[in-house]
């Protein structure tokens, strides 16, 4: 951080200019998944883009209830909270409930570093997401667990493999897709046993 | 990529699925842009997510006739062609000129992946980004330009140095700010000259 960083002054647009430095943090928060080609880790940041993309690709085949405008915000927003908390494997269910207080106390830090309406209205998207009940959020939920799935059958599924997981484990996980979209998940099943036949699962 | 790669079936989704994979590698793009902390070079995925994280919460500093929507949409499409065009400093005008040939053709590749209504509605937000004419282009041009002056200044001027750019360069491919908005011009203006006389612009 620069000398003068905790000194820039942007007269009432200071804290949000502020809020937008530290979500540069994110791009520093390493998920499991593999990006394709550089087979580096994909961090949060470059995910939240892509869940977006997701969700504005695949807005003709969510439910008429779903407002893909939010579903688009909830994206953007789901993983800030890994700037204090961290990102945890989708597959460690122990690890995911102990962190649960530890991303609502990030939550409130990093959002209330906005003025209002901003704050509250950040928070709201994201205890929304978080609980996962509303249609949006469904829908939303359904394409954070899709991209990871995709990129592992695209990637030999090498983060499967490094993690030891079961196929039993990946069809119990991201059963909301097959809530949201039978037919996806039909597909989506059909590959994920052609990877335990390879030896990608277990 | 997989030996399944290309024969992954998802029904009638498959197109979109196979866009998504493809919107992969933008995470391989390279920005001159400096990441805080880990020094990194930015790519264009995590940077386009910060672009419309910067649109949502600079909202209530656009001016009436913006719609944040449509912003954020442009901040998550604007940079996809970089897929095949790369990214191209700011300040090299003469290779800006060059590349939007090799652009539009990106773009048409790219958003012709996806069957309409998408395709069509993907290429007329990237053109309208790309002309830079109208209220929501020009909000979103200026959250564009902000976000690379800001992680220099935090920066110690790193991209700035590295790349031997002039303060009135700077002031001159970004004066759509201070047409955009008056008040934080004249804030970036002051921090400007100040990163001047530390010797991180010439």
């Amino acid at each position: 951080m620069s000398d003068i960083s905790h000194h820039l002054n942007f007269g009432s647009m200071t804290p949000v200019i502020y809020f937008l430095m530290e979500l540069d943090k994110l791009k520093n928060v390493q998920r499991q998944t593999q990006v394709s080609i550089s087979k580096r880790r994909e961090n949060s940041a470059e995910h939240s883009w892509h869940f977006a993309m997701a969700a504005l690709s695949l807005a003709p085949y969510a439910s008429q209830d779903v407002d893909i405008q939010r579903v688009v915000k909830m994206a953007l927003l789901h993983d800030i909270v890994e700037i204090d908390a961290g990102d945890v494997l989708v597959y460690d269910l122990a690890a995911r409930d102990a962190i649960h207080e530890v991303e609502l106390a990030a939550a409130k830090r990093l959002f209330g570093m906005l003025p209002q309406p901003q704050s509250d209205d950040f928070m709201a998207y994201w205890l929304e997401y978080d609980a996962g009940e509303s249609a949006d959020a469904r829908f939303a939920g359904m394409l954070d667990r899709l991209l990871p799935l995709l990129s592992s059958l695209y990637n030999n599924g090498e983060s499967w493999m490094a993690n030891g997981i079961y196929l039993e484990q990946v069809l119990q996980r991201n059963s909301i897709i097959g809530q949201e979209n039978p037919e996806l998940w039909q597909h989506l099943r059909q590959h994920l046993d052609n990877a335990k036949e390879k030896g990608w699962l277990k």
